[in-house]
């Protein structure tokens, strides 16, 4: 490709918002452009890279066993109606026809994978199989960042795979652990294998895989002695002790404290430490149930883990109003005492082993202190885990503090069970005793944008991206230095030509009217692995320079064409 | 890949709407299924064969200087509002975010391409340039056809052409023409290249790659002599003569005819011949303008042909009730005689020269008889040609007869001029004079299922189907005869391993539970090129069968391996 018709040309201009690295190196190295908000065009140098990541996920998953199919975007709406999916609470965008039919933009497409699925009789023979596609996907998120990290379309690879037991399951689970940390390690990714939170479907079996980067959305916690790595949703963690010293019960009172907001100010104004003082929130879930739910002062709640444990899908905090119906009091002084028998509830296991502590007394400008278990307090059955995890918080098993990175997901794994065979209708297969049964699924995906992203985020210097040769662009980045002169031109044409009859991909900067300096601005910049210059002063031989390197070296045509082989 | 474990086997059964050939058969082979109507699944096969099509057409885009991008599938709709395409009539999907922002699911893509190139400052010494995308397309058609020649969504390749002026699109128009030939070529396909109606754009680059195939929904009107296609919309057509012998003008005449219907039982009534009776009929376009339009009686009114006659972007029969507002009369009674003077008046040329012609009067239960131009009737200053072409007519220009095929349109290419450049603001590059001018565009495109449909409807027996080899979802369809003997059981299988090794694409049907009846009839159904059986009685031998031949050939492994690789 010569770099005068190339579509897309550097540009020094940064986009509006800049925050990721990649996002401003993708501009300007023109691989990408904003349509709106989170939508994006690949330009011809990006979609090159985005083509042939979907390559090398293509040869693993096909090597995996799995079967390419592609099903249509549109999904007829009652297909997620079965599964109840249609109300989910992530955005869905849902269409009508001109014939009053209803569909949904695919999100992920579970229904329309099993929908096809039940179309064929399936036995036991049949069985196991996974399909996967290349499809765009939607997701109808309030805020989209900058750049390909978080992007309201974008193309996924997802794959599902149907099974006769959940046993059977395993073994293609461990499969596609395997095949996703070798699709990642082949375009140039470091990846961690990160237990995640599964929503209402649950199970042991779900996992995220996590790029180390600073620009990533997710806090990853790591035991060091296990190497295990958990989403901050999921990470179990321990309350640091709060030594009481043998604390003697003292006799309950009510402090009159007006306004006092935070756990901080109140520790202060009672003269306690922060750790005898109670956080307790108030929900309503889905189904209409109160819970309230309740932490040791300095710590925060975590909605992800408190949904695990009370086993609902969604809670939202009750309105004010709603408080003072419920319990007389103005928002700021719940506490779990004198609550309405109906209210659910769920006690933190930092709240376990004390004595004498503070909490919300449920009525306007009163705090109670020198609460008790037992005496003013029933002790719950078990105490719960659904504090927010933080860095510094020990795990619980190990009693060693968590190391804490940022992550960037770029693939996930996960077990869907029953979930969807048992909500679809004829979602089975015939066994070898000729019984109709759910199959087991298993769900895997990869975000191809938000892969090419994170090589980015990894791999770039101050002036520009670079790229591992498995996804580069193009392989070589040819440079002609002709100073107008027609005889190094011509030169410069024919090692362009040559190359391209060697089969080696060339992006030829073939332009007249750029500075040197700008040229090699520009390589940096684009961050084809390979540079290569022909100039007067190169003779009859060409500059070689990798892009992570600093020395150049001077080699024959031969010698050039054998490296670059060497590392294609 | 083993038949036992590929999903979606063959099936006896037939989809509900077998009037296509393609559809019945990539439906029992397992190559797609159904999601709603016009919505499909490409299984494993079908997206094999897919992707396939795709590779071809991206390799001869690829050479002709075209570059790969890939833009939204939601356009945001504010872009369609500065084309006016967001009134189009043909079925557009809008679609509204959470945010209130307004899009529409891509139909085709001229606005998100100008909106992409003007991002960038053009200069003329970029241009041309031409960028194309494969991005899944949506048509809200009120019906779709069973299969996959009318879909309502589907995987197209388009591509827009940028250029300094209308001669430099010329060289891309014909570039597109060889490249689009050699597409259709290199996939199986004899495609012919015919002239299409532009709609409102107009302009003689416009074309459609035409497969000749009893399925196709188009009517081609072919011009031997001059080796020219057109399509039916925009053949032009001379009407038969019509030989009146000298007759001398007689008196017009009022005749009472009340609720005769047709031309045919007409001029049976008034005793004169079908050519002496005319057609009248009443719209109004879309710009409110009332037009009337008459033809000599034994035509139809072509109403593609006669907008562009108009020059207006839609036109539709007006209502009885304004009919009888505007001339006073019942419908059935249409002339050209006593209009209102602001309605405007066509005649085509099949109207010219008649002497004593009947009409409409314009009067419930009247017709006129004996009309003569000049006398009764002002001889208008042109005559048109939009009457329907109809298998039989003759060419203008040749006075040859037309002769007439089905085709199914495989790919179009045409002019964009200066109608989306001039309406889109910025949509500009800089000329040698440093001017600011719009670019003059071209756009191109191919439908890859419906060319995958028609690849069938061309390539297939009464057994099922016959594909190319460029295209076919495997090289080789490997059946193993074991009759549960290990031996030759082990023998097929070290067979289906050598020729993978070999980098051989092999389809291996390895079922044990299946008759060798089955097996041969779903290898000719699937239709891979060739077919090799491993069985006792092939010994140490392959037997070798094209799925276009009937006799086989007993090969040794190497034999087969050349002849597969002379071929591939």
């Amino acid at each position: 490709m010569k770099y005068s018709h190339l579509f897309g040309k550097t540009i020094k201009d940064v986009p509006k918002d800049t925050s990721l690295t990649s996002h401003k190196l993708l501009y300007q190295a023109g691989f990408i452009r904003e349509s709106t908000a989170g939508r994006y065009y690949f330009l011809p140098l990006g979609q090159r890279v985005q083509q042939k990541i979907i390559k090398v996920v293509k040869e693993e998953m096909d090597r995996a066993g799995a079967q390419e199919i592609v099903a249509p975007i549109l999904h007829p709406l009652h297909l997620w109606q079965e599964t109840n999916r249609d109300k989910a609470d992530f955005g869905l965008l849902k269409i009508k026809d001109r014939r009053e039919m209803e569909f949904v933009l695919g999100g992920t497409a579970e229904e329309m994978l099993v929908d096809l699925v039940r179309k064929f009789q399936t036995s036991y023979k049949d069985l196991p199989f996974q399909l996967y596609q290349f499809a765009s996907k939607f997701r109808d998120e309030l805020r989209a960042r900058g750049g390909l990290l978080r992007v309201r379309e974008f193309i996924m690879k997802d794959g599902y795979s149907f099974h006769a037991s959940e046993n059977d399951f395993k073994k293609e689970y461990k499969k596609m652990s395997k095949t996703y940390t070798k699709i990642f390690e082949r375009v140039g990714l470091e990846t961690f294998m990160v237990a995640a939170d599964n929503g209402d479907i649950g199970g042991e079996y779900a996992h995220e895989f996590q790029v180390k980067s600073g620009a990533g959305e997710d806090t990853i916690f790591y035991v060091p002695s296990k190497k295990l790595y958990f989403n901050k949703e999921i990470a179990p963690t321990m309350a640091a002790p709060f030594d009481q010293k043998g604390e003697e019960p003292r006799p309950m009172e009510d402090v009159v404290g007006k306004g006092i907001i935070g756990v901080e100010a109140l520790a202060k104004f009672l003269n306690i430490p922060v750790e005898a003082t109670t956080k307790t929130l108030l929900f309503e879930t889905e189904k209409g149930d109160i819970v309230a739910a309740a932490v040791r002062g300095e710590y925060d709640i975590d909605e992800t883990k408190l949904k695990r444990v009370i086993g609902c899908q969604s809670i939202t905090l009750i309105t004010p109003e709603k408080i003072k119906e419920l319990t007389g009091a103005e928002v700021g002084y719940a506490g779990i005492l004198n609550l309405p028998k109906h209210v659910k509830i769920f006690m933190d296991d930092s709240m376990k082993g004390r004595v004498n502590f503070e909490m919300g007394s449920n009525k306007t400008d009163i705090h109670v202190i020198n609460v008790n278990f037992g005496r003013d307090l029933e002790m719950p059955e078990r105490f719960y885990d659904f504090k927010e995890t933080r860095a510094g918080d020990f795990y619980p098993e190990t009693k060693e503090a968590y190391e804490t990175f940022r992550g960037i997901e770029v693939g996930n794994i996960f077990q869907l069970g029953y979930h969807y065979s048992k909500k679809m209708k004829g979602a089975t297969f015939i066994d070898e005793e000729g019984n109709e049964k759910p199959y087991y699924m298993g769900c895997y995906g990869i975000g191809i944008g938000r892969t090419l992203a994170a090589v980015v985020e990894i791999n770039h210097d101050d002036r520009g991206i670079i790229w591992p040769d498995s996804i580069a662009p193009y392989q070589v980045h040819l440079i002609g230095i002709t100073n107008n002169e027609s005889k190094i031109r011509q030169e410069a044409d024919e090692i362009y030509e040559k190359l391209q009859d060697a089969g080696i991909e060339v992006l030829y900067d073939d332009r007249e009217d750029a500075s040197i300096g700008n040229k090699f601005a520009d390589a940096d910049l684009i961050g084809i692995p390979v540079r290569l210059v022909v100039s007067k002063k190169t003779g009859d031989k060409i500059e070689w320079k990798k892009r992570t390197e600093k020395e150049s070296e001077l080699l024959n045509f031969d010698e050039v064409l054998g490296r670059i082989k060497k590392q294609g």
